[in-house]
């Protein structure tokens, strides 16, 4: 089959990698129907995470289930399944808690299971997926969705799922008033997420028009394209005079980590997914004399995907709109290319 | 009158003052019935906050109300009243929010309001309380409480609203395990306010029998005695192998947080109330990896009374057992060596 192998810094290829097989009786082998670039798949793109050799990469895809282990017992052959980016075992005191992305027997795309067995990677033709039924989310009814529908059920993988978790930790619902800073998919994911809660204004710090408009089709009331303090100012403006409720952080960089905290009022939630880099860090003083709360991390996506599943297929919610290029799989070099220089929001891929 | 008066380390004086007076139409001149001694009082006892002047000190007091401004709609000559530990005005966005503490017009006990006039401090005979009406919180129906509901109405000014505020932010409540870092009168009164709400299982850290004695009372489940590593050890052995859904903490040391920080399970949330010393951080890549929720700070004492007191004339709790012992106001000097020695948790002293 072809699967997506980064060699280094700027150097994404497509290979031929072996069909993948079902290793373990709890395992799914899965064709995958569309897949897409991450954010974060730009890190060892651009060099700033290391690649020290060719690596399978691409962990947000969907597919058809084509072959099961004898233990699987809730998916069937011919089912479609949403992947989150994510393997987990739905036993162990995490996931029941809940939070699936600190799963015992965790696992991710791309390497090796708990067995240590080999996991291939989204970006690619199919993929063996280790703890099938805890792991895979199947859509109900559906094997072939239009494009549309498509690109909505696979930002369940990741994006959408992020998005909502940053809503949730922000604490954004009816009657709070909401900023989201960064205005990648994840963060125009994060819009639609609050107007999902109910928040009642909704502001996009964005300076990209394509974006601006992604976002107020969202549930954006407001767009802010000043940063810093100006951009702090704006919002308080916007606002009559005080800071947000809910702040979602959708970038994780030492400037827009400042930048959120600096539009959350004082008692207000800061929801955070970005990964911290280039130091990032939060002040316990400056929360503790503000009686901000901050949470975040790693989306559970796996929890999630239910109810955003049952609002994508109600036509409620249509996070799709975030992908702006469809591509063929074997032109993924582009798609790395088109993302990392912000020609494209997200480019979903099609083997 | 006399009111107390720090002139530097280990020197608190009990001095004459002049009696205050209404100098504001929205002034209330109340005299206090119970005051007390708290623990951040001990920082500049201790010269950890440094004393440039002699300053009138204490900002925990309960009293009979007995000159009222012309504006001062609320309250009447003769009520008894809670005062929360700052002023605040009830009209702001902050103090709409429940947010009291960062009330635009706040203002502390022994300093001066937002006007510049003087405000005297609550270990003292009495006190000019500015911003009456959104201040004070009346006690209905009594004037003359006995000893006890006397100290438990008293903790509302202060620690049981701390230990509520940490509960709260920790998210304890049903089916949640608590754990509890700090047995002060703050994390007495936080075991307290976990079982209130409503937790399963609450683990007092504490190694000291009185406290453990005053814990258990409260509510506390357990009590682990270990610090560090092994105190994390031992809360995963009492909880089946996991960390605790909640956890309070009610010091703010350094190793008070990262013993606090590393008893919350993947997910669960920290509560923090201790003002942040001796270089206190929580890494944000620890919070993302963890997905913990942090929040905390002082407590909007204020917007938490109504419903404390309501429990506390009902019988419902008795956070007035944090008081081991009572002295007249002229002991005071006493008071805050026997605090500073730990030979008492927390001194009531009576004007």
């Amino acid at each position: 089959m072809r699967a997506t192998i980064i060699h280094g810094p700027s150097d994404i290829r497509v290979e031929d990698r072996e069909y993948p097989t079902v290793l373990q009786p709890t395992d799914a082998v899965v064709k995958v129907t569309a897949a897409c670039v991450c954010g974060s798949d730009l890190w060892p793109y651009r060099g700033v995470k290391p690649t020290h050799e060719p690596s399978a990469i691409g962990h947000e895809f969907i597919g058809l289930v084509e072959s099961l282990g004898d233990q699987v017992s809730t998916l069937a052959v011919g089912d479609l399944v949403i992947a989150p980016f994510v393997v987990s075992c739905g036993k162990c005191p995490q996931c029941l808690n809940g939070v699936t992305v600190d799963c015992d027997r965790l696992a991710g795309w791309g390497g090796t299971d708990d067995a240590g067995l080999p996991v291939d990677d989204g970006q690619g033709q199919a993929v063996r997926v280790p703890l099938a039924d805890s792991t895979l989310v199947k859509v109900p009814g559906i094997t072939e969705p239009d494009d549309a529908l498509r690109a909505s059920l696979l930002t369940l993988s990741d994006v959408m799922a992020t998005g909502h978790h940053a809503a949730l930790k922000a604490q954004a619902g009816p009657g709070r008033t909401v900023v989201v800073v960064g205005d990648g998919a994840v963060g125009l994911c994060g819009v639609l997420a609050a107007k999902r809660l109910g928040a009642e204004r909704i502001i996009a710090m964005s300076r990209h028009a394509d974006r601006q408009a992604i976002a107020r089709e969202f549930g954006a009331t407001d767009i802010v394209e000043e940063r810093g303090d100006e951009g702090v100012a704006k919002v308080r403006e916007l606002l009559g005079g005080v800071l947000a409720d809910s702040v979602l952080e959708c970038v994780g960089t030492k400037e827009s980590m400042e930048q959120a905290l600096h539009c959350v009022r004082p008692g207000g939630a800061l929801g955070f997914v970005g990964v911290p880099t280039g130091g990032a860090e939060i002040p316990l003083r400056y929360l503790f004399d503000t009686n901000i709360s901050v949470g975040g991390g790693m989306a559970s996506a796996r929890s999630y995907i239910p109810e955003l599943l049952a609002d994508v297929l109600a036509g409620k919610i249509n996070p799709g709109r975030v992908f702006d290029v469809v591509m063929p799989l074997e032109e993924a070099p582009e798609a790395y290319r088109a993302m990392d220089e912000r020609r494209a929001i997200k480019v979903l891929l099609v083997p």
